[in-house]
């Protein structure tokens, strides 16, 4: 990656009609990057050399030439990573509704949902921008709940993320999967009568140790697999999938762009619980565009707590 | 596995309240019986030394001390791999209800269960005998249907097995798998435009083929992994379940006995179409109970077609 500058008109250039030209706020640093950069012959567009990477974003319309987006108003959606971003397709932008909020939240907290269900509920990356949130629903839905999370390096860092999941989370209780030889044991331990929701975020040899884990009829929400975006040359395989037979599991993989329509339904439900602090939101913010190569590259070391971001500008 | 004779009574035993005492007419001869010897530590009873193996099949009550079962009745469910077995639970024992059906299809085609859904199907082990059915089923139901099929050695056979997959089962298309190099490629060969079913009989690096040719929203339907049964020290692992989010896939494990609630009404759907021949069902039969090693052994080599069944008693 390397930072480029260059002038731009502030205008939407004739011929654009329907696009809408935003000053980007806040951009989120999401693990599903890496996956797009490697470009894994997956069915997913991949980012082009020498054009912006894009995701998800925090932006203040400066022009627009589409009906629904009007100078001044702030949306949430994908836009580029850049200081000025010109959005031809603006199907994906949302208007922020609740300005009472902090406008990062748009990145993270307002763009995710979660049906919850069952009793014993497991999530991986359990201090990272989604796994805070689906810990922190599924007790207030009444479940048990246990979360994993870690860094690659040995550091004071994983303590703290353990720290985080159990006393400000409210997680029962919470484990650093990297002091964990056989994660196969360390969920035996925490859930002797097995797993009932299992929130991926993770993949891999993790997903494996808790197929071995899962009780009848469980399910698995498969949200990301962080651990196999990374450097391996060869994904890890999961080799149990037996169990989904044997326990009549039901894995199912989901895009939040998938659940839109139930987006106001959502905000009902969560902005409530935030503005009552009967949930507890963390950000990790970097500050400027061009701290967000570093940024994004401390995600896949675990080098974050809680939601991610890049604050290109506060206004 | 030895074959055993002993005399018995055929008279329940005192203390045996609640049991049934029955003569084996018909024994299934099911891929998960592999699965159970080998104990991979699955959360399923697994057979015990010394004692018969046990399946599916078709007897005929000799005696009873249930209220439910009557001297003459003839039952499909759990039983022995013997010539007569006391049934100390017959819970999972269910009465045979046409008797204008030959008996022995109690076996197979009245005990399975299938729900259509989409419009492009893909069937493994096709010309075995859930494959067989849920093809058929599937053209039914309107669906563009491809099945393969094979043997582990290069013979007839699995010409055989892919002639009747199109020839007699109706099947758009058909292949024998073990001429082909590269699963994905024939995939690809067969669904340009992807996989909305795939109803997976085994696993493996085959289901994994299939991950990278699903449709958006397509579902698997996990029903079992015969390649994983057999002789691998260390079962081949899937690599790519990143899939299953890229494209939102919906994969699902499941036995018959969770849906026995919809039993009558699957009967009402296909006794009609097994009388009126709108379902071809293929039966491969060995003689004696003797042959129930030999007829297990070789479902793992292929060299079955359709339905295979031990005949232990026609009456």
């Amino acid at each position: 990656m390397s930072l480029r500058t260059s002038k731009i008109q502030l205008k939407i250039p004739s011929g654009c009609d329907g696009a809408v030209l935003v000053k980007n706020l806040y951009l989120s640093i999401d693990p599903f990057i890496l996956a797009l950069m490697k470009n894994q012959e997956l069915d997913l567009p991949s980012f082009t050399l020498d054009s912006p990477i894009y995701g998800f974003g925090v932006s203040k319309v400066l022009d627009s030439s589409h009906p629904n987006f009007k100078t001044g108003e702030l949306v949430w959606g994908f836009t580029g990573w850049e200081e000025y971003s010109l959005i031809k397709d603006p199907d994906q932008l949302f208007k922020v509704q609740d300005k009472d909020l902090p406008l990062s939240y748009y990145t993270g907290i307002l763009g995710e949902f979660l049906e919850p269900l069952g009793e014993t509920v497991y999530v991986s990356a359990a201090s990272g921008a989604v796994g805070q949130l689906v810990g922190q629903f599924a007790k207030i839905a009444g479940c048990y709940v246990v979360g994993s999370a870690g860094s690659k390096e040995k550091s004071a860092f994983a303590l703290l993320k353990v720290d985080l999941l159990e006393n400000k989370f409210g997680f029962d209780e919470a484990f650093n999967y990297k002091e964990e030889q056989d994660y196969n044991a360390a969920l035996k331990r925490y859930f002797p009568d097995g797993i009932d929701i299992y929130f991926d975020n993770v993949g891999g040899k993790m997903l494996e140790a808790v197929l071995n884990n899962m009780r009848l009829n469980g399910s698995v929400a498969l949200c990301g697999m962080i651990s196999q975006y990374n450097s391996l040359e060869q994904p890890e395989g999961v080799c149990n999938l037996i169990n989904a037979i044997v326990k009549r599991v039901r894995m199912e993989g989901f895009f939040t762009s998938d659940h839109y329509h139930l987006y106001s339904k959502f905000l009902e439900m969560v902005v409530p619980l935030i503005k009552e602090e009967r949930i507890t939101y963390v950000e990790d913010t970097a500050e400027g565009i061009e701290s967000a190569p570093g940024a994004l590259f401390g995600l896949y070391s675990g080098r974050n707590v809680g939601k991610l971001l890049v604050v290109v500008a506060r206004e």
